[in-house]
Order: structure tokens, then C-alpha cells, then sequence
């Protein structure tokens, strides 16, 4: 794929300063790219990149006053760094346009595949699954018996889907995450021995939710383990049965939320997180990388932090003094000196 | 699969009130049933359920006094829960009862393959691998040279079992686990760089075992990695090299075992808890979520938590003083300034 | 695969006492060693084993001096543990040298193979791909369009590479590793929800490096994730967008380093830790497992631990101290009662 700059321009609705007919054929940053580089200067701290670039184009803000002379084609829009952003998304839509059903594969014969999708060989879609149109399942995914996925809806390489699971539209999964394994549930026995509890509800979600890689998302042992519309989950993320992430929510790589639990709305939960079982997380609540939390959260809108959870404010304050415990400490030997001192003299007296 | 009122009570032993006749096609929460459903009331705690659920069946407690008209049909038995879950283990025997061997798949002409079984596509068995009568393995999953795979265990989509590990009777194993892969073991060269120490030894993972999804467990350097009988690991979890976890011992998710350290049976081991290598935790150990274990521990049958841990008394004292860390420190600044005075009044008379 | 004592002696350059034809076909600890097995012993603590063990032939240091009989061949060699290295890596040398093409596997008609590979069956390689001289590519791998990998490399089962991604020569990559999903970038709007920004760089492995299984390994945003040469990475580890770790460094299983986070080489980092983005390590650093890196490391060759982070020394001592909390804060309690006794004597007075 290339393009002429005046292309890009029409594209993005600019205004062309040097040569029209300049040619790219890949995005770069602006300090990295090199001849048949797109690039955009968007945060005027880095202006002085514009006059040294060996990128052939690069999109510029309308009201830029250039200091020195650009060896580039510059193309003026309202916005760089959105204007840049929509190319980007134009590219990525090109490059990953698969089409069509490569084999071997396995769609079983009860399934029924829409239009214009990408099967990818050596998936495995089971009996009754559904694939709406316009899906990309890459190779090595699995859909078991009854799974929908929604149109639009991307499943990258290994993806695994287990029966009765919904995925909505414009869902995004990445490779070798899980979806609908059973929930953690065993009853102990008189002799020290567990006894699994059957796990027969399944996952949803919703649509416009991503997914990463190797996350991994329980099934409800009976009804739903739901994830809402517009969530967006990272890598080796664990989310247990019959959990519920709330619209828009977004979770950081490697946080745990266990079972039944229940994350608001518009949350933002860091890192490395862990969240036990069976409580609420209120809307718009903020949850700083590595915490724990062991209750739930009421007041919405709020930071925390620390394991267990407190405040955020009472978290950086706490840090701080684990900082200075050693120095406390002295300060409460030299206390206790010092009274003795005190009260030996006040006995003297 | 359908069934009526009649047929359920009978194959639970109970008794019928209402229309036996009634039909019911899946299983769900008593609050959440409608038409068709099968539900139960355990806990009289929610017995108003009973009166305004749209269930087509209900099963009750043979004791239960009912206060009001139930619409559904009611089957009375001695412990409802446990009727219940005996209903959901059949329910998921007959849902995921798969035989047959899908094609395209690959077993090697020398591997060994029982009866009964469930081979799905795009399954890899390689050489002289064995898989016992009634296994399930489902597409996607790879058994390498030499595995051996017990009778009635299932492997979900996408398992890899690296060669020469043995794999017991009714173990499952969730989608995307990995047996088998190296242990991390590296001897550090005088130039900076690593050189990989060979890892030749296996994983035995006994009978009645549960692995969850995108679990890890590594293969011995020398010998074997264990894991014993009734062992339950939740998803995510990293086994190290040579690791043993005992019997009936379960672990949650996101935690991680390095190498060589041995969990007595019967323990409880919360979410992203981390144990050092080389150490032993006596039998019957309990450690809360997200602590770091770094000794051994020696006493059986008690509760740690913190990193590094200290027993849960102590931990959960100490908590509760960080939280009040602020307040310690005024309070020594307070002592600081009183001090000071009474010296000063002392020194002064 | 057997081999008699004298052969093993010649391969090792060293000295026979007792049976040259002795056979052995296995490798095994000196305690768990029965007939057949070849052990060693390196370190004189466990001399007593070699005066029991059930191993057909030992091998020894060459200044050992024997105390009592040994029934087994001994080969007495400069030292112990590097010649038995040696062994361990010929063995799996030999256990893992597959070569061929298995059938069925996708290899793209403009996709380049070199010679001597192992193409497992269910491979997939996508348009433009090369794979190099001497690779191993196992069962349900996926290597995306225009991606790379090198000579002598090995892909155990179910690694997937995304498209563009550059893997360099002798490289390990562990079942189920992803490499190349997409970074974790949205762009907040308006009504709450988020919009993706298309990841459209990718990731770059350079040579010797190993990757554990599950790890995710996440493609730039543009340019690259880069993954220098002889980096080890254990299991179950996050690899952000356009971090970049640097050669030799090791880090342990379950830890997370955050986007475009630089780390330095021969750092040493543990296992769960987590490490903000934007950040730049030090050559050299080590980092105590579970620790929270949350600011630059600009010395070099520090330990480091807590979280947040501090150096070791200070981190052990306020571990010390928390346990000590309690005591502290009974002390403090008891220093504002007897300050109160004297200042009520001092006002009697």
C-alpha cells in the first residue's frame, strides 16, 4: 500500500505545503522515521524534530508557525495528533482484512457462519455456534457447541471459547485467552478430599469489549459471569465465576477479580490488583496498581490504594511513613531515655 | 433434554406436591427462573422466593413449612442443596458427553488410544503417548512424545502437555494450561550472559486433579514436578521446577510456587500469594491472599499472611496499626514537644 | 538411546574405575538412581549417597577420595556438575532433534522455509513468513504474516507470533507464549467510553533469548517492543507496549513491566513484581520479588525492594520493623502515660 501525500491531505481534509506527489508507505514516528515515512508533530516541545526528519510527509497542526525550513511535505490539519490517529486506524483496518474460510477447518455442520467473515484454518467451530458477520476467527480458535459471537467481533489465534458462551458485536479477544472455564467451586469432604461443584452457566459479553492475551474468564456456576459493554480488560487478567465488570471499566495486565463480585461502572482498577469475593466495587471508583481490596467500595468516584485498601490519600501517607519507621523508631527509644532521665532526676529531687 | 416433575423426584428419592406432570429443560437460580426452569431453596433465609418465583419446579427441604400458595410444582427431599448439585453433576455429565475421534486429527502410529474416548480435531498426539478409556481431549490440545493421559480425564481445548509427562485417572485440565514446559534454570557465564541448564525431567500429575486455564507447571530439572491426588489449582498459577503439592491441597488464582519448595497436603493458599524455592509448608498451612511466603513453615494447621508473612494474628494487627500510622507519628511529635517542656520547666527551676 | 560407561568416559575425557561395558539409558539423581541410571556428585556433603546408590555408573570429581566401596562404575572427571551439564543438554539434544514436515500444517505459498525445520502438524505460517535453517516449529504454533524467526530457533505448541514480529536465532519460546497482541491503548472520550488506538508496531526477540509459557509479549504502539539478546524470561509474565528490556537481563515468573518502560542489562528482577511505565532501570538492578518499581533506578547495580520500592537494606529493615508495630505502638502509649504522671508531679509541685 502507498499513497501520495495529496491523498493523505483529501484523507484528512488538509492543506498541502511542499511536494504533492511525495510518496508514503508507512507510519513512523517522527523522530525514527526515514524516506517513505507518514509522520505528525502534535506537542510543539518537539518542533525541533520537523526541521531534522528524514520523513517524506509529516501532519502538522493548522496554526504551526514554522521557525526554519522543512525538508518534508507538510500537510496542515485542525488536529495532528487525531487526524494521525484516524491513519492509523485506516492502516490497521487494511493490513488485518482477511476474508474467507482457508482449511483445513472444522464448522460443524449445526453451525451457522455470516457474511463476509474470516475462518482461519484449523478453527473448530462446534455444533449450533453462531458467527455473526463480518467475525475474524483466527487459526486455533475454539468455539464449543452453542457459543455466538456477534458481528464484527475479532477472535486472534488460540482463542478459546467454551459452549454456550455469548460474545457481542465489535468484540476485540486476543490470542490464548479463555473464555467460559469453569468456576473455582468444590465442597470439602468429611475426609480432606473436595468435591466439584458442576459449573453450568456460561460467560457474556457485551459489545465493543476487548479482551488480552492469556486472560482467562470463568463461567458462572449457574447464570452469567457478564462483562459489559465497552469494558476493556488487558493480558493474564483473571475475572472468577459469576463476577460482573460494569460498562466501560478498564482493568490493567495481571488483577484478579474473584467470585461474585461486582465492578461498577467507569472504574479504573491498576495492575497486579486482587479483589476478593462476593462484594461491590461503586462506579467510577479508582483502584491503584497491587492493592487488595477486602470490601466493598460505596462512595463513588473514589482512589485506593494499599493491600489491604485504604484511601488513596491515607495509602501515600502510610507508604511514606513505612519510609521512616526506622527513624521512629529512634525517636521513641530517645523518648523513653529521656523520661527515664526525667523521672530518675524528679525522684532525686 | 427434558424431563417432567415425576422423573426428577424419583431419581432423587423425593416427594411430589403439585402437577408431576410439569416439564423442566434447564436449571437456574430461584430468583432468576422462569418457564421450564428447575430450581431449589436451600436456605430458609430466601424462602419468599418460593412464593413469587416463575420456576416450573422447585426443590425443597423435606421440613419446610410452607406460609403461602407456591405456584410450582415442589419436590420435597432431605437436603435440597445437595439434591440439587447431584441434578447439576448430571446435567454436565449428559452436556459434555463427547465421544469419537474428530477429524482432522493426529495420533501417531505408535501412541496408544483407549476406548471410549473423545479425540478432537486438530488434536496432536505424538509418540508412544497413551490416553486411558473415556479421556476427552478436546481440540487444540498436544500430548507429546511418551505422555500418558489416565483413564476418564478431560483436557480442554488448547492443553499442552510437554513429552514424557504422566498425567493420572480423572484429572481435568482447563483450556490453554501448559504441563510440562522448562524449568527456569540458568548458570550465569563470567561475560554477563546465561547458559541454559537442560531441563530432563517431568511433571506426574496424580489422580483427581483440577488445572486451571493458562496454568503452568513446569517439568523437573531431574525428576519429577508433582502434583498429588485432589489437587486443585485455580487459573493462572505458576508450578515451579520440582516443586510437590500435596495431597487434597488447593491454590487460587495467580499465585506462584518456585522451585523445589514442597506444600504439605490439605492447605489452603489464597490468590497471588508468592512462595520462595527451597522451602516446605507443614500440612494443613492457610495463607492469605497475596502474601510472600519466604521461610518454611513447620507448625501444621495454621493461618499466615503478609509479605513477608508472619501468622494471621500478628498480620492483621499490624495492618490495622499501618493504617494508623499517621496518628502514631503525631503522637510521638506530641510526646517530642511535651517532653521538651518539662525538660525545659526542669532545667529552668 | 544407551550408552556403555566407557563411551560416556571418552565423551567426557575422563578416567574409568570398575565396569567399562556397565550400560546406562537414563539420567537420574544419585538418591533416586536405580539400575541403568548414570548420576553424579558434585558436592562431598552428599558423598554417603555414593556409597548406596542403586546408579549403574557415577561420575565424580577427580581429587574424590573413596572412604568405602562403590558399587557402581565410577568416571572420575575435573568436575562433576559442568561434565554432567554437558550430558543433561546432549540427551535432550537428542530427545528433541525432530526434523520434517508434518502433515496437515498452512504454509502459505509466499511463505519461506529453511532446511532442516520441524514443522509440527496444525502449524500455521502466514503469508510472507520466514522461518530459518534448523528451526522448531511444534503443533498449533502461528506465525502471522511477514513474521520473522530465526535459525535453530524452537516454538513449542501453541505459540503465537502476531503479524510483522521479529524473532532472532536460537531462540526458546514456551507453549502458549503470545507475542505481539495488541498494547493496551484507548483514548478516554466524552461519554466515558474508550477508543482503541490501533497498535500498529510490533515486537522484536533478538537472539538467545527464552520466553515462558503464557507469557505475553505486547506489540508497540509504532515502532517496537524489543526483547534484547540473551534475556530470559520465566512464565506468566507482561510485556507492555514499547517497553524494552535490555540483554541478559532474567526475570522471574508472574511480573508485569508496564508500557514503554526501559530496563537495563544484567538487571535480575523476581517474580511478581509489577514496574510502572515510563520508567528507565539501571544496568545491573535487582528487584526482590513482589516489589512495586514506581519511579526511574538511575544507580547502577542496586538491590531493590517493597512496594513502592526502596532500597534493600532500608525495605528489610522497615519489614523488620512492622513486625514490631504492635510493641511500638504499646510503647508510645506507655511513654504518653508516664509523661502525663510527671507532668501532673511537676504542676503539684
Amino acid at each position: 500500500m502507498q499513497f501520495t501525500a495529496k491523498e493523505v491531505s483529501l484523507l484528512l481534509n488538509g492543506t498541502i505545503e511542499g511536494n504533492p506527489d511525495a510518496i508514503v508507505f508507512k507510519l513512523a514516528k517522527i523522530e525514527e522515521a526515514n524516506e517513505g515515512s507518514l509522520s505528525f508533530l502534535a506537542n510543539p516541545k518537539y518542533e525541533s524534530h520537523l526541521y531534522t526528519t528524514q520523513a517524506s510527509v509529516v501532519i502538522i497542526n493548522k496554526d504551526l508557525e514554522l521557525t526554519q525550513p522543512v525538508k518534508a511535505t507538510v500537510i496542515r490539519v485542525n488536529d495532528a495528533y487525531s487526524s494521525f490517529s484516524v491513519l492509523l486506524e485506516k492502516y490497521n483496518t487494511l493490513k488485518l482484512n482477511k476474508v474467507g474460510i482457508e482449511e483445513p477447518s472444522f464448522i460443524h455442520p449445526d453451525a451457522v457462519v455470516g457474511k463476509d467473515v474470516f475462518i482461519g484454518a484449523f478453527t473448530y467451530i462446534g455444533a449450533n455456534a453462531k458467527v455473526g458477520d463480518g467475525a475474524k476467527i483466527y487459526p486455533h480458535s475454539f468455539l464449543g457447541d452453542n457459543v455466538e459471537v456477534g458481528a464484527s467481533t475479532t477472535l486472534f489465534s488460540g482463542v478459546k471459547v467454551y459452549h454456550d458462551c455469548i460474545i457481542g458485536n465489535n468484540v476485540i479477544i486476543h490470542s490464548n485467552a479463555v473464555i467460559g472455564s469453569d468456576g473455582f467451586g468444590f465442597a470439602p469432604q468429611a475426609d480432606g478430599s473436595y468435591h466439584k461443584i458442576s459449573q453450568i452457566g456460561n460467560v457474556v459479553i457485551e459489545d465493543w469489549v476487548e479482551v488480552g492475551a492469556n486472560t482467562c474468564i470463568d463461567r458462572a456456576t449457574m447464570g452469567s459471569t457478564i462483562i459489559r459493554k465497552g469494558v476493556k480488560l488487558d493480558n493474564l487478567i483473571q475475572i472468577a465465576h459469576n463476577a460482573e465488570i460494569g460498562s466501560n471499566t478498564v482493568i490493567a495486565s495481571q488483577t484478579g477479580v474473584s467470585g461474585s463480585t461486582k465492578i461498577g461502572e467507569n472504574c479504573i482498577v491498576g495492575g497486579q490488583v486482587g479483589i476478593v469475593g462476593h462484594i461491590t466495587l461503586a462506579k467510577g471508583t479508582q483502584i491503584q496498581a497491587k492493592s487488595g481490596i477486602n470490601k466493598s467500595i460505596e462512595e463513588e468516584n473514589r482512589k485506593w490504594g494499599g493491600a489491604p485498601a485504604t484511601t488513596y490519600q491515607n495509602y501515600m501517607r502510610s507508604q511514606v511513613i513505612i519510609q521512616r519507621l526506622p527513624e521512629m523508631e529512634k525517636k521513641i527509644e530517645d523518648l523513653q531515655r529521656m523520661l527515664k532521665e526525667l523521672q530518675d532526676n524528679s525522684i532525686n529531687k
